[in-house]
C-alpha cells in the first residue's frame, strides 16, 4: 500500500490551493483505497471556490472523479453494485455519497439524504479523515459507498463525469418515468442539460426541445439529440408564443429544469400539456420564489418533482448509459483537459474565465 | 320505458329553478336509462348557483347522484366495471364523465381530460341531449360511462357521495401512493377532507393530521380517523411553530390540500419532510399565485401533484372503500336530507345559508 498522497487543499474562497502531502495511515474496516486518475470540476466546486456556497474547511474539493483500486481492506466488498468482482487495479466509479443502506432514508430510495450521510469532496479534513476528495492522488472509499467497475475502453474524461453529472441526470430521468414517445423540454443546457438531451433520446423521447439563454450552448445540444432549440425570450412570459411559433402544436409532456432560474421554471411549467410533469434539479442556490398558479396545476393535472443528488440505481443507469452511448455522442468535447494537480489554481482560473462545461485535471 | 321525467332546470345564477317535464324519447346505442333516486349538492353546484363559476345554460345541475337502472339499450354494456352483470332494477353509481376509453388521454389514465369528454351535471340542455343531470327524475347514461352496481344495504345518502366526493378523494390517495406507516396532513376539512381522513387511515396511514380554520369541522374529523387537528394560524407562516408544538417531531410525509387556499398550500408544503409529497385538489377556483421556494423543493426532494376529477379506477376504489367502511365512519351525518325535487330552491337556500357538508334531495 502506498504511504503518501499528494493533495491540493482548499482553505478559503479565492485563495490559492495549498499543495501538500498526506500520510496514508491504513484502511478502516470495509474501506477501499483508490488511486484517483482524473477529476472534473463541477459547478459546485467552482461556486465554493468563488465563495458563493459554503463548505467546511479545510477540505479536499472534487467529487466527480474516477480511479483505480489501489488497496482493499480485508473485509471490503468483493463485488460492485452490479455483482462484478472487485480487485486491485480495477477502474471504478463510485457514488458521491456513502450512507447506511439500512437507514430509513436509504430504504425510502433517498440514500443521499440519510442521517449518516458522508459526501466525497464536501467534508472537512480532520486527523481521522482526510482523503475524501478528488483533488488528491488517493481517496479512501468508506463502507457503504456504492461502487461500479468500469469498461476500460472509455476515455477517462468521459467516465469521470458519470458519478455526478450523468448520475444526477439519470435520477431526473428516473423521476420522469417512461419517456417513450414523449416530447421533453430540457431547460438549462449546461453540462447536465446537454447530457439530459442525449439521455432523454436514449430513453425513447419522440422530441427533445432544448431551452436556454445561450445560443452557442443550444447549438451544441443538437449534437446531443435535441430536435428543437428555444431561446428563452428576454421577457420570459413570451415563451409560450415563441414555443407556439417554433414547435407548432407539439405538446410538451415533460419539462426538466437544470437552470434553477425562476423565469425558466415558471414559463416552462406553463408550456406543459395536460398530465405533464416538471422535474426541478437546478434550484440548488437561493433565488426569488417561483410563482405558481395552483389552479392550473390542478386542472391540468400536473406533477412537479424536485431532485437533489441521486441514488445507487441512478449510478447504475449512468454507467449503463455511458457504456452504451459514449461513441454515439461527443461527451469528450464537454471536458476541457490539460491540467495536472499542481496546476489546480490555473484549472480553476480557466474554468471561471472561460466557462467550459467542465475542466478536467489528470491526477 | 317511462315516457316523461320531472326536472329542475337551472337558467341563471340566483334565479329560481324552472320545474318542468321532459319527454324521454328513447335510448341511443349503448345507453342506459337510470331512475335517479338521490342527489347531493356538490360545492361546484352551489358555486354555479351563486354565479361564482360559469356553466352552459340552461342545464340540469347535480352530478353526485345514485339511481336504479330503468331501461337499457339492446347493445348497452351487460356488466359493470367490476364485471358484475347489469340489469333493470339494479342500483348503480357512475362516473361524472363519459369519454372514449381509446382516446390518448384515457389511455394515459386521464379519461376525465379526453377530447370527447361529456360531464354529467355540466352540459347544456339541447333538443338532442337533455337528461344529463341529477336534478331530474331520470338520467341517460351514454356509452363509455363507467358504471358500478352497488350493495343495496348501504343508505342512499352514503352511496350518493361516492361518484364525486369519495371518488375524487380516492384519486388523491392514488396519487399519494403507499401510505402505510406515513403521517398524512389533510388540509381543508370540508366533505372531501373529512372523507380523506378516513380513507388515509384505511390505507394504513400511521397518523392523520387535519388542518383547517374551522374548529367545529376539525372536531368532527376525529370521528373520521384524524389523530391530530391543527387550526391554521391567522398568520399562516406560524403554522410550523403550531405544528411543532402540537405534533412534536412527527414528520409529515404527505400533505393533501382540499382547501385551495394559497396560505394553507404554501405553509403546508413547508411542513413536509424530506421526500414528502403534496397533492393539490382544492385549487379549482381563481386565487393568488402560490409562492414556492424551488430550492427547498429540490433539496428536500419534494413532489407536488395536482388532480382534477378522477378516473375509473378511482371510482372502483371509492365503491370499495364505502362498502367496507360505511359502518365504521358516520358518513350519513355529512348529508343533510329532507328535500324533494320540487323543493330544489329551498335546498340550495339551505345549503348556502347553513353550509352543511352536503344537502341531499330525494328524487
Amino acid at each position: 500500500m502506498p504511504l503518501t498522497a499528494s493533495v491540493a487543499i482548499f482553505n478559503a474562497p479565492l485563495e490559492s490551493f495549498q499543495l501538500d502531502t498526506f500520510r496514508i495511515s491504513g484502511l478502516q474496516p470495509q474501506e477501499i483505497l483508490v488511486r484517483n486518475e482524473y477529476v472534473t470540476l463541477c459547478r459546485s466546486d467552482l461556486l465554493t471556490y468563488l465563495g458563493k456556497r459554503t463548505e467546511k474547511t479545510p477540505t479536499l474539493l472534487g467529487h466527480e472523479i474516477v480511479g483505480r483500486i489501489a488497496a482493499m481492506a480485508e473485509d471490503a466488498p468483493q463485488s460492485d453494485l452490479l455483482g462484478q468482482k472487485l480487485k486491485v487495479g480495477d477502474r471504478v466509479t463510485w457514488a458521491i455519497f456513502a450512507s447506511d443502506p439500512k437507514s430509513p432514508m436509504a430504504q425510502a430510495g433517498l440514500p443521499q439524504k440519510a442521517d449518516d450521510l458522508f459526501k466525497y469532496g464536501h467534508e472537512a479534513i480532520t486527523p481521522e479523515s482526510h482523503l475524501h476528495g478528488g483533488l488528491s492522488e488517493y481517496i479512501i472509499l468508506r463502507k457503504h459507498t456504492p461502487i461500479i467497475k468500469l469498461d476500460e475502453s472509455i476515455p477517462l474524461p468521459v467516465v469521470t463525469i458519470i458519478n455526478c453529472a450523468v448520475a444526477t441526470v439519470a435520477g431526473a430521468l428516473r423521476l420522469a418515468e417512461d419517456l417513450t414517445g414523449k416530447n421533453v423540454l430540457i431547460s438549462g443546457t449546461g453540462m447536465l442539460g446537454i447530457i439530459a438531451c442525449a439521455m432523454a433520446k436514449a430513453k425513447g423521447a419522440a422530441n427533445v426541445i432544448a431551452l436556454d439563454i445561450n445560443p452557442q450552448r443550444l447549438e451544441l445540444t443538437r449534437q446531443f439529440g435535441a430536435d428543437y432549440t428555444l431561446i428563452l425570450p428576454t421577457e420570459p412570459q413570451h415563451l409560450s408564443a415563441v414555443a407556439a411559433e417554433q414547435l407548432g402544436q407539439l405538446p410538451i409532456h415533460t419539462m426538466i429544469d437544470f437552470s434553477g432560474a425562476p423565469d425558466a421554471i415558471e414559463n416552462g411549467l406553463e408550456l406543459l400539456a395536460i398530465g405533464g410533469t416538471a422535474i426541478w434539479i437546478g434550484s440548488t442556490y437561493p433565488q426569488r420564489n417561483v410563482q405558481i398558479n395552483a389552479e392550473k396545476v390542478v386542472r391540468k393535472i400536473l406533477t412537479i418533482k424536485g431532485l437533489h443528488n441521486y441514488n445507487g440505481q441512478d449510478l447504475i443507469s449512468a454507467v449503463d448509459f455511458i457504456q452504451k452511448h459514449h461513441t454515439v455522442y461527443p461527451f469528450e468535447r464537454l471536458v476541457h483537459s490539460g491540467f495536472t494537480l499542481d496546476q489546480v489554481d490555473a484549472a480553476f482560473q480557466y474554468a471561471i474565465e472561460n466557462n467550459p462545461f467542465r475542466v478536467g485535471i489528470t491526477l
